[in-house]
């Protein structure tokens, strides 16, 4: 391409503080006053050491003036990647928790789910849970909604029209649909995911796509799953559904596929598993299947308060990592009752500790591990991590500006503390408060 | 007496909405539309049907013009009651809980405590944590302080002072003190003790009382507790330590007391159990030594946070009130990061459910029973329960005004959920934001 063709991009933004984020090699990297840009495109153009503030505004064009500097209680990190969140159900998120996933569905879920046929209903809810992630923190999200293709349709345009980045899944189930009015047919489910991806897709959102989202084996025809495959691979389009969540499960899938070696076994030959495949869950996987995992290149959504919260089980996240297999967390709303992952953060560090508990020799996830998982892991996860998880050159800028210290906050410093102990505080202690802007691709939002 | 004697009390405030409360029978009662009277004293006058406020208030003697009429949103629910809280170790809550207990303790905590003989680090904290828990709706706390007596007295005063009802601990422990600055011999302990339950009491606080406070067997001599027990016993006082916390700390008792049957009979021999002794943790006690703490009337502080946080164990709650023991919940800070009751709510909850996964014959303890837990259940194990812990008439008003519909708050309403749907919202998602007014004895102590 001639250099006449290349636009010109200019710094659109600088800021001069803490950075903390994560790379493949290190869980934590903690940059203290460091010098970011922005450019026009919402891409980092720079990531360089304040001292040198001179000479980085000369090489790129930039007035030192226009530098916005942090206070030494702020840092920002990268965006928060919530890879599993079903939408639909944020209406009775911190409620109906009392009983085990199969049940869960039929009494809480699918009543719920089958209201979204009303569009009002829908804008109201989607409208609340985009909000209310991004004020968390959550730039990108892996979104569920309902068999209903208008209202998931709608919430891709609210994503898109908030600024969150969201993969966007009309949910697909042509069985065990026990609620009169919350089914489909096969045929159905597959012209209906074929209209929302090609609607969803015409719309030429830039942060937000459609997602293939076969609900779960359980409600799913092996016909289905097989054609749904289809569709994913015609337009290279990322694939969610759950796996190995609860014990009766598992024995119910085992039971409906015989001939399947296992859980796993069932997704593959139906060839929904793939490098752009996210599963929630995988409680129950084999070290058998998270091979398969790791060689289809499909991730798993470690849903933690989801997974205590309905008693489904605990995930052996250090097996899973030393298998290989891209991991990230997600809020699983409502199995889960928290929308913020910074709960997830939490949980996930909660149940490495009873698995320790269980088992003093077990290498727990340390915070910065999971700090990891919620960024840069989330990313990879979601394999857009050539594009977001951290503050390498040449990612979209996906960022929280945090104050520790803000306040009326959640968070008293009585000590001057170092910007790793301000860190920890917020994972443990922090919430929406110490978040004081929200960045998606550059783009300043929260607050609106 | 005679008449003439009796003060006359008149009612002070009348509230008319929502009441959620426990009582012994019954995890939740769910009270709508009803009249509270608070009197001059502080005390419950009445607690009757809102249809009946022109009878009330002419049997009362008020004006209906001067009630406080609750929204939809909103209740009342009984103030929380942290039966288990290190105030000096707030300086470091949310960091440093990558280590064992007792490495814990010789690593990040004897360090910070010795630091409690400056007054104004001191004033500094404990003003911190006074002001914080009582923001997050703790109207009791049962307090560690540290070794030093005047810094333990200044939080006394500072409670007094803020309004929080607290039972407050100069922090006693003869051996095993690594610490060069942080330990203190058994005369002076004892002395020291004798000084600062005499101090304390002379100030006649009225909700501010001494707690005999033997850090653990582990710091302390058969000695120092045994001259302990016969302090607390001549002034009629509350006792508090630790038990069983990490299997560690369990063996390590059991060599250094080998004539002692078990942990909790080392504190048995030593006469420091009785029924105004409250223990934290429990994790590994027996049966055996259960029917201990019921047949002496000592209570457990469950500490959840803390238990998971710390990797400590998972104290099987539902085993401990089948055995008739008073259990409370605590947030142990800073073995627990959290200082709201509402996160040792939801520990609690996830504990329960932790176990649930590994027995699913077990009976997990519902969200109506953590909230009476932190309620009514931490009043009876403070031996409180006949002045706090629910609103019957007679008792103290110690409540929080909850909105669960607060602006900008954590909680989005998308449908009209009835109180209990908005209790459960609350203590799944809610924080500070949410609860509006915070009373102690009647007197509103947030906002101040
Ligand atoms: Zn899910
Ligand atoms: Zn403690």
């Amino acid at each position: 391409m001639a250099d006449s063709k290349v636009p010109t991009v200019t710094v659109a933004n600088v800021f001069r503080g803490t950075l903390v984020h994560s790379t493949r090699e290190n869980p934590l990297v903690i940059l203290e006053d460091a010098l970011l840009g922005v450019d026009s495109n919402g891409k980092i153009s720079f990531v360089e050491r304040g001292q040198e503030l001179e000479n980085v505004s000369a090489k790129f064009g930039f007035n030192s003036t226009v530098v916005t500097q942090l206070t030494p209680q702020e840092f920002f990190m990268p965006g928060l990647v919530d890879t599993h969140i079903h939408a639909a159900q944020y209406s009775f998120a911190g409620t109906a928790l009392d009983l085990p996933l199969l049940e869960w569905l039929q009494t809480y879920t699918f009543p719920v789910e089958s209201q979204y046929s009303d569009l009002e209903f829908a804008r109201s809810v989607y409208t609340h849970v985009v909000k209310r992630t991004l004020r968390n923190g959550t730039t990108t999200a892996c979104y569920f909604a309902t068999i209903h293709t208008d209202s998931s349709l709608l919430l891709g345009q609210i994503a898109n029209d908030l600024g969150q980045r969201a993969l966007v899944g009309k949910v697909c189930m042509d069985r065990n649909g026990a609620h009169e009015h919350y089914k489909e047919g096969t045929k159905e489910s597959l012209d209906e995911t074929s209209r929302f991806v090609r609607e969803l897709m015409k719309r030429k959102y830039p942060l937000v796509k459609p997602v293939i989202t076969p609900r779960f084996v359980v409600s799913c025809t092996a016909d289905l799953m097989l054609k749904l495959a289809e569709v994913a691979k015609n337009n290279n389009l990322h694939i969610q559904s759950h796996i190995s969540e609860n014990k009766d499960e598992v024995e119910l899938v085992k039971e409906m596929f015989p001939d399947s070696e296992n859980y796993t076994d069932v997704y593959h030959k139906n060839n929904l598993l793939t490098n752009k495949t996210i599963m929630a869950h995988g409680c129950y996987l084999s070290d058998e299947e998270l091979k398969v995992f790791h060689e289809t290149g499909t991730s798993l959504a470690h849903c933690p308060n989801s997974n205590i919260s309905l008693c489904s089980g605990m995930l052996d996240v250090r097996n899973v990592l030393n298998h290989n297999v891209k991991l990230g967390l997600g809020t699983d709303v409502a199995g889960g009752y928290s929308t913020s992952m910074l709960d997830a953060v939490r949980r996930a560090r909660d149940t490495s500790k009873a698995l320790t508990i269980q088992d003093p020799t077990y290498q727990t996830l340390t915070f910065e591990e999971t700090f990891r998982l919620a960024t840069l892991g989330g990313s990879q996860a979601l394999s857009m991590d050539s594009q977001i998880g951290n503050f390498e050159v040449g990612k979209d800028f996906d960022a929280l500006r945090v104050n520790v210290a803000v306040p009326d906050g959640p968070i008293d410093l009585v000590q001057n503390d170092g910007p790793k102990v301000l860190l920890e505080k917020f994972l443990n202690l922090g919430d929406d408060r110490n978040i004081l802007e929200v960045y998606v691709a550059g783009k300043k939002v929260v607050p609106i």
